[in-house]
């Protein structure tokens, strides 16, 4: 958990062995021999094979991973210079075998086995949906999403990068949405293209350029190394260089390029879009069929969503795995789970900043109200920060370094909501108050602007509970004293945007 | 202007002058001569006639008022113990002269004359509409609502009676919500009831008690001294009396009872009811009803609206001058102003104080921000207090002393919308923020939760403009150095809830 950037780059560039090299990728290095990998670590089998035509669609590659009677497959891909790779994420201990298949003699039929070992401390595995409405590790451990927003971080330049991650080191987000295809960023200068482009501005979606790929993966590594879950936004309607008009089969390759490439990082969410409907190439259809092949290409079942503008997207869908909002529209936050039966996350609530636009200058005080909104109807949510100054001129929530009041704020709620439970709390139906709870172990209210002097909090009679008074933006928990049980009339101090915590006595 | 408590209720015991007495009504006192009576103050002419049998029902009076050709008829009322009187606003200077018709031979056929003369001071006459959403004195001068709310404070008893007019003597408000009938509040016992009741309980709607409606009408008077108007609340569903169940002949007359004895007070206006929906007796049409036995009794068309709770009144039918909402629905007001085109007032926004219900515990803050959002959108608001330290127990903004600390911010905000414009602001359609504007004079902006660090105003190009930045919960206005035309980028401070102003430069 503790290797720099520099490792990263240098793990990289490890050499082929005999006629193929395997290695672990980000988390903790296979100790010392290659057939060693950790649980829900990345297993990578590189391969030497034929560069000439158009490997990116006339090779086929894929292994199958064999453990005990369970057999997975997976797709290799080509990473440029005759280099193919195949890489997997196992969930099992034991011993693990694995074989090629392919069109090319070169690649097809060779073999090999490794063992997966415990994984090291820090890893719990990737995050799948739990107790309905909520998110877990693999491990079984609780995860709570709090979020933030970097969209071009991975492609702003080494210096902008660096500040990004070095700012996420000591911020609470635990998840970051990021786009996988390029965006223009003020007159930043990419370092290459997804796609090979001639000196008329053509796109050729038949091929991938591996230097982007390879430079964005490391960006999902160096968060996966922080600990922090990438939300990988796979297509966006800012877009200069003409993919919005990307053919269906070319966009269905570079899904299927991008899993393979991707999927075995326990780090990855794949999230369809943002502002889906703001893509006016693509009809509802078109987000099905991509949602599919996502689906259909990801051993592993990744989250996957999709993120509007204006037209949600129809989250009962079978493929969407949690939904993923922009609105803040949290007193329709119950009537969306009755319908949907998923996770929700505000993925975008605006964002805390001074730029001129309207969805780009809330205070800090208000992004930290929405977060508690978001939490105490039973969904989760998502910052960002839109400060002018910090850059030479406007960003959107693009990546480097976070300027704003709220991360503090955000990560004492984080504190509180990870003290408080570990299922997650779920609004309380008909409550006078805005209250989400975990029934009869933990009940949080928020106040919002109101400020009762009094209130006779509904508790069940069924257990004892202490209180706490809590005060988001001064970020203090203060003994209540006395133990509560059944209607419990409190005096409360006359302030607005205050929390009261009823936790179960022991 | 300056008449105390003790002289209103000396001015009430005035004595008869042969078979009638006359005497001037609140207001300045006719300068010796009962025959001189100021423009827009009430008139009022007692007779004695029969007191046997039901007078209310029995008895019917009326007078008619000329002034050259044209004549004015108003119903006179009995006021208990053979006492009968007519009351009458006159609105144009010079000489009136007037004759009674009766079914009572005593109360028939009575003349006499009076010089209406200049209105003292502070005497504008009465509100109506103007500049279609606006309201203004009927001598012209810009009346801008801005309200509070003492449901009970003219049936409180004496103590809270004093405290509320002493507390509303140097608050900004310059309308008081207030009910005709009684409200049941805390165990505060009745001086009087409006209909006699007997030991079982049973009321008699054909009958009045006098008493009560004269105490009511001091309030009236004692708010006219203030400069305050008085939205009468004519109904209500805070009913322990059965007022609900009158039948609708007794409600009608009750109207026109109560018509006659207040409509000749200039600061009148009539709420037809306080949560009209709620009163479970009544159908729509009824209300329709009782608004038009309103307007035809009424001689000056006070102000008519009605208040609701869920249901919207249709403010576009006839009779209604203005609209009452309960709502803090900002958002709408434009599709309402378009669809009424009549005036809104947010008469009921929740309340600052510190209650249990959720209604009546908003902040200061919040309060204050309600206000900003009103005007912004382009109508005005009303103010309400429920603080449980007001009085022993929870008191729903019934009168007694202010507490609160938004009163002096709305007072802030008044005085800088009395020195913006005198024609009223209206929201600008498809300001980026939020903005009202009297076009090409004064555009107020507010950001409510935003915090640009820089704003380009779209000003007209035409005009010349000073900025001002405001700050409304810190009641200072700073002035911006230069002047501006056209789109002015300005700096902002980076704090939320702050408003500009731009005023043409003279």
């Amino acid at each position: 958990m503790s290797m720099n950037r520099r490792d990263l780059v240098k793990l990289g560039a490890a050499a082929a062995i005999g006629s193929y090299a395997t290695r672990a990728l980000g988390g903790r290095s296979a100790s010392g021999a290659s057939e060693a990998i950790e649980k829900w670590g990345a297993y990578e089998i590189s391969l030497p094979g034929p560069s000439s035509g158009n490997p990116f669609v006339e090779t086929q590659l894929k292994a199958t991973f064999q453990h005990e009677h369970r057999s997975v497959e997976v797709a290799g891909f080509y990473d440029g210079d005759g280099d193919y790779r195949l890489r997997f994420m196992p969930d099992t201990l034991g011993k693990w075998s694995w074989e090629t298949s392919s069109n090319a003699a070169d690649l097809n039929g060779k073999t090999g086995m490794f063992a997966c070992v415990a994984p090291s401390p820090g890893n719990h595995g990737p995050v799948g949906v739990a107790h309905q409405f909520h998110f877990q590790y693999a491990d079984g451990s609780p995860f709570f999403p709090f979020g933030t927003t970097c969209y071009s971080w991975a492609f702003l330049g080494e210096t902008l990068e660096n500040a990004t991650l070095e700012t996420l080191r000591t911020a609470p987000f635990n998840k970051v949405r990021m786009c996988l295809l390029p965006k223009p960023v003020l007159d930043i200068e990419l370092f290459a293209l997804p796609f090979p482009r001639d000196a008329s501005g053509t796109n050729d979606f038949t091929r991938f350029d591996p230097a982007y790929f390879q430079h964005i993966e490391k960006g999902v590594q160096e968060l996966l190394q922080l600990g922090i879950e990438a939300d990988l936004i796979l297509f966006h309607p800012y877009d200069i260089w003409g993919y919005e008009a990307m053919p269906l089969e070319d966009a269905d390759r570079y899904l299927r390029y991008s899993v393979a490439r991707l999927s075995a990082y326990r780090n990855v969410w794949w999230s369809l879009a943002n502002e889906y409907d703001l893509i006016r190439t693509r009809t509802p259809a078109d987000w099905d069929r991509f949602f599919r092949v996502v689906q259909e290409s990801d051993p592993y079942s990744h989250l996957r969503s999709v993120h509007h503008s204006r037209v949600l997207y129809d989250h009962s869908k079978p493929w969407v795995t949690h939904a993923s909002l922009q609105t803040f529209a949290f007193e329709n936050t119950a009537e969306w789970r009755a319908a949907w039966q998923k996770p929700i996350i505000f993925d975008e609530m605006q964002y805390e900043g001074d730029i001129s636009s309207r969805w780009g200058n809330l205070s800090p005080q208000e992004m930290t109200r929405r977060f508690w909104m978001a939490l105490i109807s039973g969904a989760y949510a998502t910052h960002g920060e839109t400060y002018v100054t910090s850059f030479e001129g406007p960003v959107t929530a693009d990546g480097g370094k976070l300027l704003g009041s709220s991360p503090q704020r955000i990560a004492f709620l984080k504190k509180l909501l990870q003290g408080s439970t570990s299922a997650g709390l779920n609004s309380v139906d008909g409550s006078y108050y805005l209250c989400a709870a975990t029934p009869h172990v933990v009940y949080l209210y928020f106040f919002d602007y109101h400020e009762p002097a009094n209130y006779e909090f509904p508790l069940p009679d069924t257990e004892t509970f202490v209180a706490e008074l809590i005060d988001p933006w001064e970020m203090t928990i203060t003994s209540i004293p006395g133990t509560f049980s059944g209607n419990s009339k409190l005096k409360l101090p006359g302030k607005p945007y205050l929390g009261v915590r009823f936790q179960k006595t022991t």
